[in-house]
């Protein structure tokens, strides 16, 4: 089937972004509960607002947690340290209405029955292609390094007057499935109030859009909005309230492929909605690794209590080199689809969550993330006998 | 291009369901705001946790709000209203901590400029398929009915013992594009503490299931999961806690279409994550109901402060009767797709999202949703000649 020749666009945003600083507290959080206690079962929901973060959520954990300092010490990594900036880690409030997880939901998955059940229901999305050596879509990658290259400038201290809110986003020009031009750029960032819109606009080009889009894959006459409101001084929890698992395209594939709905940030393992997205993305990833389809789309479904999923359901848009139910068939035999064999697989009781929950969740190259290996890709072109 | 022979599923939520009780109460505050001043600027988000109600965001209105009796109404009609069940409308707490909208943001998107620019970056999917009448996947249809059917039995009074929390989930066999067989069916739902899981069973079988479920849809085998957990006396907020705009898939089309992101509930239409998903609906309904397309998909992307949209892309699936980039002309003609264009073509300065924010903002009948309207579908098959 053709698809033509489109544009397609994806946006991502920085660790300053409210959303963000939201998603990295409840994962800080959850790896402190990890570190002590790997059974620990965390939900764990964050509000940022104007001079306040409000935690809140279900945590059942052996961990003695300090909520206070955990939240301020990631809010100073992140970088809001002066209340000039709207946002400041010493002087904001922290109010934390933690509760339980609920006894009935905790005898439908406890580890002690003989089959862990999913934690929840719902379905989740898993997604690789080919087009890029992370075998992740283009413009939610571009989209990526963008606001990630402008974090690095503010924290070196090289442009020093950016703040660390910012968002980006990227169109991509297709031919059939073969990125061919990066058309439009837009990039908001929050900046100090004296420097100039102009400046911001020269710097911004010069060490942040050129040394990522890479020429060759330039449109001719791409179109570039920088700080197109024309002032961005307020911005962090002042400008917009943030909230964990808010930002689910961003942290996934950029809208490029499709989502189940569920968030991931504050959630432990037993969370399908976290752990079964990853092992999607892990066995679509293989699937395009070992050349079995060169983009693949896996869909899991659970229902709470019950281990095994409802349904598996994969689509490779007519790539395939095998038929489809052969591989579905091939997923069933080399995955373990279970919420146990998941978090074995996957090894996801240890504190590895903090470095996701920002830049993606997809795509990344950082030990932590054990859903990106492609080890699998031998075997499973082996049993393919392609 | 063959899509073969598969499993989808889609789940959804009643209106008891902790983050739908933030997204109604987020949406309650706006429709209380845009009755008094339809230019109203509002960014409402909410947060339920046990014994609590946390309202924030950014709202500059005319409108005298009284937080707490819009919340206490809100979850009162839900039907909360005794301590007994986790949650109280009369004796909840409510903290409201509502900042303005930013000066930075609003000079970028004031209407008095010659044209009101996007009040954000983003970009959003509209969605629609002639497998139903609503033009809307059945997996999300069936889906949302049965929880409906659940809060109707309680509301009246039929099935007293059900309380206001609940779950569904359809999995939908299809071969290629047409819905052949039912597959399973989960639901789970919180009640009384006296009533036995078999009465359970029994009667959302035969009051919820047999209704909803069109027999000749069923599968022969088809899969029953009722409160797979055993037990689910504690519910709303006590359970889990909710925010607004965690369930982006519900709202939309069960995750059968892609999603850009953004969250609708407590959102003006000033916000295209809102008023351009939106109008992305009715562009791709209107495309299907002209017969152009059995399938279409609609993204749309902005930059904030900027109204003409950064990207336009279509996708028919290989069902399109004429040349996509045809298409994608007529979109373009036919329909605003600035900022101030859709707000007026929709007509959304109205308090008229309350009604949204449970049971899904598409394949609605009733009148609030002008989006629904297939009042373009004459004019488009006209200039495509068809
Ligand atoms: C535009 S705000 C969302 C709308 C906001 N809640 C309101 O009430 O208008 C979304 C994000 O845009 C970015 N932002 C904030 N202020 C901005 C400005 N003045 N110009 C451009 N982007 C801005 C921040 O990353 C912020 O989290
Ligand atoms: C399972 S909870 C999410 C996980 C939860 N935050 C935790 O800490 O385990 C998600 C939703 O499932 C439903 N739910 C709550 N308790 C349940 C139970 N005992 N059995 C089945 N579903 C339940 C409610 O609709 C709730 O909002």
């Amino acid at each position: 089937m053709s698809i033509g020749n489109y544009l397609f666009t994806s946006e991502s945003v920085s660790e300053g972004h409210p959303d963000k600083i939201s998603d990295q507290i409840s994962d800080a959080i959850l790896d402190e509960c990890l570190k002590v206690d790997p059974l620990s079962r965390v939900a764990c929901e964050t509000m940022v607002t104007t001079g306040l973060v409000v935690i809140a959520g279900e945590i059942t954990t052996n961990a003695q947690l300090d909520f206070q300092a955990i939240a301020r010490k990631t809010i100073e990594e992140i970088g809001y340290n002066d209340s000039e900036m709207g946002f400041d880690y010493k002087s904001c409030g922290v109010l934390v209405t933690v509760d339980k997880q609920s006894q009935d939901i905790a005898q439908g998955v406890d580890d002690d029955k003989k089959e862990q059940g999913a934690g929840d229901q719902g379905m989740m999305f898993g997604f690789a292609t080919n087009e890029t050596p992370e075998l992740m879509p283009s413009p939610i990658l571009f989209s990526h390094k963008l606001v990630k290259k402008m974090a690095e400038l503010r924290k070196s201290g090289k442009l020093p007057y950016l703040r660390p809110d910012s968002k980006s986003q990227v169109s991509v020009r297709y031919d059939e499935w073969k990125p061919v031009g990066v058309e439009t750029v837009v990039i908001s960032t929050q900046h100090a109030p004296k420097v100039s819109n102009k400046k911001i606009k020269e710097d911004l080009i010069k060490h942040v859009i050129n040394p990522i889009i890479p020429e060759k894959l330039r449109a001719k006459k791409m179109k570039i909005h920088i700080n197109p409101t024309g002032r961005f001084v307020i911005g962090g929890p002042q400008g917009d309230c943030g909230l964990t698992g808010r930002k689910i395209i961003v942290d996934t594939y950029g809208g490029y492929s499709r989502h189940g709905g569920g968030a991931f940030s504050g959630k432990d393992p037993s969370k399908v909605d976290r752990s079964a997205a990853y092992m999607g993305r892990y066995i679509a990833k293989n699937i395009v690794a070992a050349k079995l389809a060169e983009r693949c789309e896996v869909q899991l479904a659970y229902a709470i209590g019950v281990a095994e999923p409802v349904s598996v359901f994969v689509d490779a848009f007519g790539t395939h080199k095998i038929d489809l139910n052969r591989i579905e068939k091939l997923i069933r035999e080399h995955f373990d689809l279970r919420p146990a064999g998941i978090i074995k697989t996957l090894d996801l009781r240890k504190p590895r969550f903090r470095a996701s929950a920002a830049y993606g969740h997809f795509g990344r190259t950082e030990k932590e993330f054990t859903w990106e290996k492609t080890d699998k890709a031998t075997a499973l072109k082996k049993a393919a006998r392609l």
